[in-house]
């Protein structure tokens, strides 16, 4: 019996329990709220002021969540007990490392430059025409970006800090893969996915989609991270190639299709991937496809037209709020083909979403 | 949210909670020990005499056995929160009720005959020749059975109370269903499993098996039962013709296969069944199987070994202490044919058990 401790309390720690637990190992959870998601399935919920007791009781630790939780991210790599390790948040935690990393590593990256300063960013940003502006801090969910096409201002306001300016890349559509490498050096990846954003937030996603050369580059990725666990890398796709958009140290709403249709969920994957238990070859049964449900509840009478589609599976995770742009909870399905994914994801959207998808996202 | 409550706190229950949760709905759990497998992670853990309490703060109630408990139940049914409802339960009370229910509702059966007192038992053992004595009251996994050959005395030190006696029913193999009924009316089933009994206890089963007519005997079983939930029902193959055995009104043993390459597993489909939401047709994505791990810890070699074999998943229930007979746990594996599965539970057999499985069951 192992004792696995997951930094954060939402619904990536909340699915790793429900998935890792048949394996018979403890999970106790660092931070959040004692009713988030992911505490309270936990075998122990610890605040955050005592990470240095929760990083002492467990055999090892992972996150849910790379860009909070530095002191406790810091004393479990101390411990040497932090799986994946400290060095791919390092690069999370400012976009520019992360580029820089990858672009040094010769890895396909759209083109981008560094901004340390507003005038900088001006200047940079004219340079580029049509571009994506982000800061280089603290950016997931579409926070921190900017769009803008050629001629548009930099955006009001934007405070004193580090920016990475990129080429805006015009992609035939994204895709992701979701990659593994236990603690014995296996490596191993589940089917890749076509996804669907709506302001820099995943809409909805479905496996298979062609590989494109996506394994080799991510197969190359962690292993020159010397990396540990899952990582979900997404991938912008121009005339069938395959540029890294970034990628998450962790398990990844990208990968939340493989919980059902697939021989194996991510969850299972990471926590056998970083306990030392063999991971083997992720297989897709069906194709397979999630529909995110993100700022709004879910009724018993939708809930009812979901089931009914066929085939699906709902994902709540019973968070305490409804907010805009808030993930409450996500739709699995899975078909005979990749037509029928597509023809259910639609329902799945219209039922969830009906007309108004905006007014969520 | 629902509020679901499971009288026990076994492994039954335990997985009934880790595939129901995704739906968002929270679990009571009442009896046993606060360290038992359910209790662990249900949201509340009631001590047995606070039973009321239990009934009264759960929407509806299940159970995840029928031999015990019968005041929580009964408070439960009166309440009319019980799901599935009291009468199976009063017919698994005392076999020999269940099987003047099956043979009065011509439900194919083998032969049988009530003993009320241990004279009459000689008397109808000696008609029969060859035959299984079972006592009426509290018999499973094998407890309370006897099997004797013809001219076999009676065992010695039989209690005097009721008796079943069955002719011995000489069978190509043992099949069941897993099949449900909704509060909506809709009956479905998973495919059919082939099962390995040993002394009464299930070893192994894998599916697909050919239904062989026991969808249509099972359909007519919930239906005169005004049935609610998952039963599984176990048949006696004989010439290509079924025999029900027994059936069991909970999830069963016998459809642990299905947490693994089915669409659903019986879990969530009991849930379903049970508050109100679709169930539809459960697929079999891929042939899949189950070897029970019965009186034996795993070690972590033989762990690693398991899901080295690929296609394969562990479930340890985590049970205090490892005991003769117990179920400590459980690997699924899935194949791409129902030859690959016989090779895989061979392979997991030999791991488990190496040559002395007698030893353990």
């Amino acid at each position: 019996m192992t004792r696995i401790g997951i930094i954060g309390s939402g619904q990536l720690g909340w699915m790793m329990i429900l998935e890792g637990k048949k394996l018979g190992d403890e999970y106790y959870v660092l931070g959040g709220d004692r009713s988030d998601p992911a505490s309270r399935i936990a075998d122990r919920h610890f605040p955050y002021e005592d990470y240095r007791k929760f990083v002492d009781e467990c055999d090892l630790v992972t996150y849910e969540f790379e860009h909070v939780n530095a002191e406790a991210l810091e004393y479990a790599s101390s411990k040497d007990k932090l799986r994946p390790g400290i060095e791919p948040i390092r690069l999370k935690r400012d976009r520019s490392l992360e580029k820089e990393f990858l672009r040094s590593g010769n890895f396909p990256i759209p083109r981008y430059e560094t901004a340390g300063s507003l005038p900088e960013l001006a200047r940079i940003r004219k340079e580029f025409g049509r571009c994506v502006i982000k800061t280089a801090a603290g950016g997931y969910d579409g926070k921190g970006q900017y769009f803008l096409k050629d001629g548009d201002p930099l955006p009001d306001g934007l405070p004193e800090q580090k920016y990475v300016v990129e080429e805006f890349v015009d992609y035939q559509h994204e895709a992701s893969i979701i990659i593994s490498r236990s603690t014995r050096g296996e490596i191993s990846a589940h089917v890749p996915s076509y996804n669907l954003n709506l302001n820099g937030i995943l809409i909805n996603s479905f496996a298979p989609s062609e590989d494109n050369g996506m394994f080799e580059i991510s197969r190359k990725l962690v292993q020159s991270l010397n990396y540990t666990g899952v990582m979900g890398i997404e991938f912008f796709i121009v005339d069938g190639k395959p540029f890294i958009n970034e990628f998450a140290p962790r398990v990844h709403n990208t990968g939340h299709h493989t919980l059902m249709g697939s021989s194996i969920s991510q969850f299972e994957q990471h926590v056998r991937a970083i306990s030392g238990l063999p991971v083997g070859t992720p297989e897709l049964l069906r194709p397979s496809g999630i529909v995110n449900i993100i700022g709004t509840e879910l009724n018993n009478i939708k809930k009812i037209s979901i089931l009914k589609v066929g085939g699906t599976q709902i994902y709540w995770y019973g968070k305490s709020e409804v907010r805009r742009k808030r993930k409450m909870g996500h739709v699995n399905c899975i078909s005979d083909s990749r037509e029928g994914i597509s023809v259910k994801l639609g329902q799945v959207m219209a039922i969830v979403y009906g007309n108004d998808l905006a007014k969520f996202i």
